[in-house]
């Protein structure tokens, strides 16, 4: 198909809606290259403007989807995920992964690095030494067949329409847009074989979504163009105005997860990671309700049967959990400073979106793609969201790679404390179940 | 200066005004390709969606304008030219150009060739044999010295920033946006050295500004940036509803012309042509007022001073005029038709967008910018507008490569026929005058 490139982004920049097929076949050209790159960023840039509908989108997702190869797990049963739209302290998909896996659902996760100011899967994951994130898909499938479960990166053969893309809205400033935003993740998590998902959307101060009317719309769009895929799909709302649970930082998230998995229960980490783990289960038909896959994956954590799983993983993608096993210092930071209440009164509010500028600032995190990342630094809060504290007693512990007093001071800053203790959370942090 | 271009796009992406100075910077480095073409055509889409005010289009003109060679004439008086947005049988520049020359205003005209539907100065010129529209700027610079007066093609080093934005704007469907319309335009008359600018906006089904209110406000704006970039500059809104004078096609048009330098009372193009030079006199100080300068280009034209400088121009440039003033046919054309009324009435409307469409499919025009021009083909009107016509009367002959009768019927369609003839239009087609 031969393109009129120009009336394809006169169509756009007119506010009219483009034919599906045609936009499918213009995105695919524009990966290909058969069109250059200015015409493909203005056509961003006009569909930035004015906007791009149901239909558009899930045309946008095909193409993307279809730019590259597209794994089937049928055969190992109905494959499930988990995306998350990154917050601070999202430790979630370590325990979750394999959680689910051995609830006998096959989870091919493909997982990214940290972007801005939240964490990476793949950033966290590689902290446990030898830990490979890069595999082959024969490797893949290998590793699906014999485990379940697998916890990679993005190879160049997965959706690269998408990479193609993402690169070109980084550089044209056109980024921050919810179409763009839901193809390029649901293009992904069908290509990588999954076909029942759920979407962690954070919302609050620590989120890419600061509003719930904002997450909420992307929930929804993101089940809506999953089932378009013809995946089943939910979305929660997760509160994101709180790190979760105790820890923010690569290697020292890796500490509490596994301390999740040895059934600490820790605030947050483990009951959002049993909520989406049940949903991923129940989505994917393993259990008749929703409270059958919450007792079932509370009994496969509580039972062991996760660890289990996790080491598998783990040794089978190279890492070495020795340390993690036998209690020993894993990455440990050369300076640990406790963070003090400057004043009485409960530990009432955080900034998390400031909380995790500081941990990249600590070299926790990348400030370009090339940038390495310090597995050791971070922060670790010892007190609960609301506890009452007397000035001056402790709350948090920073991990640094070297004595800093102004970055104790301004992660201090981050957090605010008042006479009345703040609202309190839901135990799982689910603000609200998108369903469709 | 190093540039955040993607900030510079996220301004106009978010509707916000560029700081003028960071605005030139930023085109002046697109235009030296120090910023890739899509970061250049992110930004022509925001700026189209969101829109340029007059700083800002101030900024562009200037960055167009400092790309390349700023001529000065200022040792020979105030130069003065026109530019025409454009019309079907808009052959003035050639009877006006070595008219206001012959007024000892120097005129450095920079013309374009056709466009669309309409005609192109420079394929009217080159129908003369031997015609160059090519010249060296030492050349121009002779022949300005010599002659006052110059009718070339935009050299290579004349706002090549404008070129290159051109380029970008017909491939992302941005070239439809009064900003970089009238960049465009002034950017290079400033460059070509005039001082003095008239702008015919031309206004009508003929014309690329189909309503007055369109044609008026691109005529304030393009007053408004000349004089921001020290011009003194006026615009005619005139008339586009009806083709000028009689001829539509190059040699065809180049024959009118002449007939006018030779006394022949052309309805339109003398008034029009009169108009302008005295505009374009008056406005270089050459005249004391709007009415003397009528005076003095009128006696100019009627007193073969005109067809003096025209000659000693069109020799200089290379042209055989012996055809022309011998009255030998001038690249007669091989099929001549008479176009008919097909019913009893007033001659009353045309739709000249159609006959300059037509023109174009005889050959007369560019669908491609690298096609040939066949100077023969044309469309001359041997009736005026309004005239009372019987069934079957001829009003007009079609010249042809070869017969074609269905050609004949469609721009037969272009005309319609009415009980009442139409409003009169102004002598000088001048519907009004924009001064700022």
């Amino acid at each position: 198909m031969s393109f009129d490139a120009r009336a394809i982004i006169r169509t756009k920049r007119d506010g009219l809606t483009h034919d599906p097929t045609t936009l499918r076949e213009f995105i695919a050209a524009c990966a290909r290259r058969e069109i250059p790159d200015y015409q493909a960023s203005a056509w961003l840039m006009a569909a930035f403007l004015r906007g791009l509908d149901a239909a558009e989108t899930d045309a946008l997702t095909q193409a993307f989807l279809h730019s590259g190869r597209v794994f089937d797990w049928s055969r190992l049963g109905v494959a499930a995920d988990k995306h998350s739209t990154g917050g601070v302290g999202d430790k979630i998909s370590l325990v979750l992964a394999p959680l689910v896996a051995a609830c006998g659902v096959p989870v091919p996760m493909v997982s990214g690095r940290g972007l801005g100011h939240t964490g990476g899967t793949l950033d966290k994951l590689e902290s446990i030494p030898g830990f490979r994130t890069q595999m082959e898909p024969a490797a893949m499938a290998a590793q699906m067949q014999a485990l379940g479960v697998i916890m990679v990166g993005q190879g160049p053969d997965l959706a690269p329409a998408d990479g193609h893309f993402y690169a070109l809205r980084d550089v044209t400033a056109t980024v921050e847009f919810e179409p763009f935003i839901v193809s390029s993740i649901v293009s992904k998590k069908i290509a990588e074989g999954a076909r029942a998902i759920v979407y962690d959307v954070k919302c609050g101060n620590g989120a890419f979504m600061k509003t719930r009317e904002a997450a909420r719309s992307l929930a929804t769009r993101l089940v809506a163009t999953s089932r378009a895929m013809g995946a089943a799909a939910t979305a929660c709302v997760t509160d994101m105005g709180w790190p979760i649970g105790h820890a923010v930082g690569n290697a020292l998230e890796v500490v509490e997860s596994w301390r999740v998995l040895r059934g600490d229960r820790v605030p947050g980490t483990r009951s959002l990671t049993l909520a989406l783990a049940a949903e991923m289960v129940h989505l994917a038909g393993a259990a008749a309700s929703r409270d059958a896959a919450l007792a079932a994956v509370t009994s496969a954590l509580d039972g062991g049967k996760a660890t289990e799983k996790f080491l598998a993983l783990v040794h089978a993608q190279g890492g070495d959990t020795r340390a993690l096993e036998h209690g020993e210092p894993f990455h440990a930071a050369t300076a640990v400073v406790e963070l003090r209440a400057p004043r009485a009164g409960h530990l009432a509010g955080c900034d998390c979106f400031s909380v995790g500028e500081a941990v990249v600032a600590m070299g926790g995190g990348r400030r370009a793609k090339e940038d390495a990342v310090d597995p050791r630094v971070g922060l670790v809060l010892t007190r609960e969201r609301g506890a009452k504290l007397a000035a001056g007693e402790a709350f948090a512990t920073l991990h640094l790679a070297a004595p800093d007093a102004a970055m104790a001071a301004r992660v201090t800053a981050c957090f605010t404390f008042a006479d009345q203790p703040p609202a309190p959370l839901p135990a799982d942090l689910v603000l609200e179940r998108v369903t469709g």
